[in-house]
């Protein structure tokens, strides 16, 4: 099954989000967790100046609660406008 | 009976949502069921630029909310906007 | 008397609502009535992209509280705007 | 005195709503008189493609809430904008 | 001093309100006056399709509480937006 | 340190309220204060039509409650949008 | 890891808030230090005509509570919108 998205939105897998730690140790209380989140870029709509700036595998930055949520073969994924998508991240 | 949808609408018909079920057979809670459905694409709107990017018979994912239901020859359909399309999936 | 709507307006006959019954005769709760109407164009406003798309004559579907309520002679007639147009319906 | 509206305002004198009878002479509760007024057009805006669709003197349908009432002369008038305009009528 | 309003405001002094009566005499109630007031356009903003419609001097309707109170010299003026100018009024 | 405004902003050091008073010496009520202010421009930003149309040293009068609230050098200004300034005040 | 912002979107490292106090050494309360901050830009989106205006490295000012905030190796950082940003500061 593959997922293509329409207009200027992507699909995204949401990448775990790892135990919110600061070099401390400090656990980060609750409120604070509600950051964006990262993921990869599995498909991009179908917006011709979008697929010039995200490219399928890209690691991106993407506000958490944004799109809608859906599943494919037990995993999560998101569909989010690109208003939501906040960056691409390079390693 | 035919129904030519008008501008930027779409006709779908729903398909069956099935009853969802984790891999480990639990039941997930009525809140997570409102995600996206999926429907197949009966009728394409009047604009042309959405005509080149949907076709009658493409597997969509829409809005669960989107739009609004009619009912013809006993069963639901729903008149959704553009923008409540998030994908067409190819299987 | 006859009405010219301005703009995007289009004037409707509603069709009259048959009472509803799901084949199995039973009758559908008040809330699953507000759903589109169905009516007949009987004017059609001055914007000729319009015009282009919606004939006199055409049976529509309509949102169901799109619009004005206007009374002529005797019979009830809506005046609603393009967006509430959802379909044209061919027989 | 001439009140000449600016852009795409029209200002209209509505006519006296004749008190709502159904032909079987029923009164329509108050609820169902917040309908469209009907009025003459006494001036049209500046605004050019305004002023080729709506002509001084022309009958037309107007939210009835649309607007802003004057009052000149010891008559009362409104001031609407385009789109309060619903359409001319002919009789 | 002088007040040159920026782009579509125009500076208007407005006219001192006269009581409110109806030809029979009969005081109009406080919710009945929330009606338009008159002034006299002080200074046009520097918009050039505006200042092509109104004009120094002239006798405008304007919206009562649009814009905003500003006092000069002892005396009250408004400055308001031109979608706050109903119609230019001649005597 | 220099200030450089961004768009269509305006840096503005307000000018002193002098305290209200009618020529009558009666002190103007609080709500009654909530007027636009009077400030001198020192710094516009960088779009082209906008410093055509304000320059730095301008006295402008702008919206009491519009923009953000700056400290520098122990001294406060506000950094306006373009919408918040109503007019150029000449002396 | 390099985060490279999307559209308008900028990168900013804020600076330290130093305590607050006038010059006569009063502690200004709360309320009043919801003021713009100021920031280093650490990157800058994809959109040309911002990155004519805003380079990395530039110290701005921008409001508050504008943008998200992440945090990449233990520092704070905020992504903002161009609206976001009031003005470039040059020491």
């Amino acid at each position: 099954m593959k997922i293509k998205p329409l207009d200027d939105r992507i699909l995204i897998e949401p990448l775990e989000e790892v135990e919110s730690k600061t070099s401390s140790g400090i656990i980060i209380p609750d409120t604070a967790k509600e950051k964006p989140r990262v993921g990869i870029v599995i498909a991009v709509g179908t917006d011709e100046d979008l697929q010039s700036k995200i490219k399928v595998g890209d690691k991106v930055l993407f506000a958490k609660y944004g799109g809608e949520e859906i599943e494919m073969n037990g995993k999560e994924y998101r569909i989010v406008s690109r208003s939501d998508i906040l960056a691409v991240i390079e390693d």
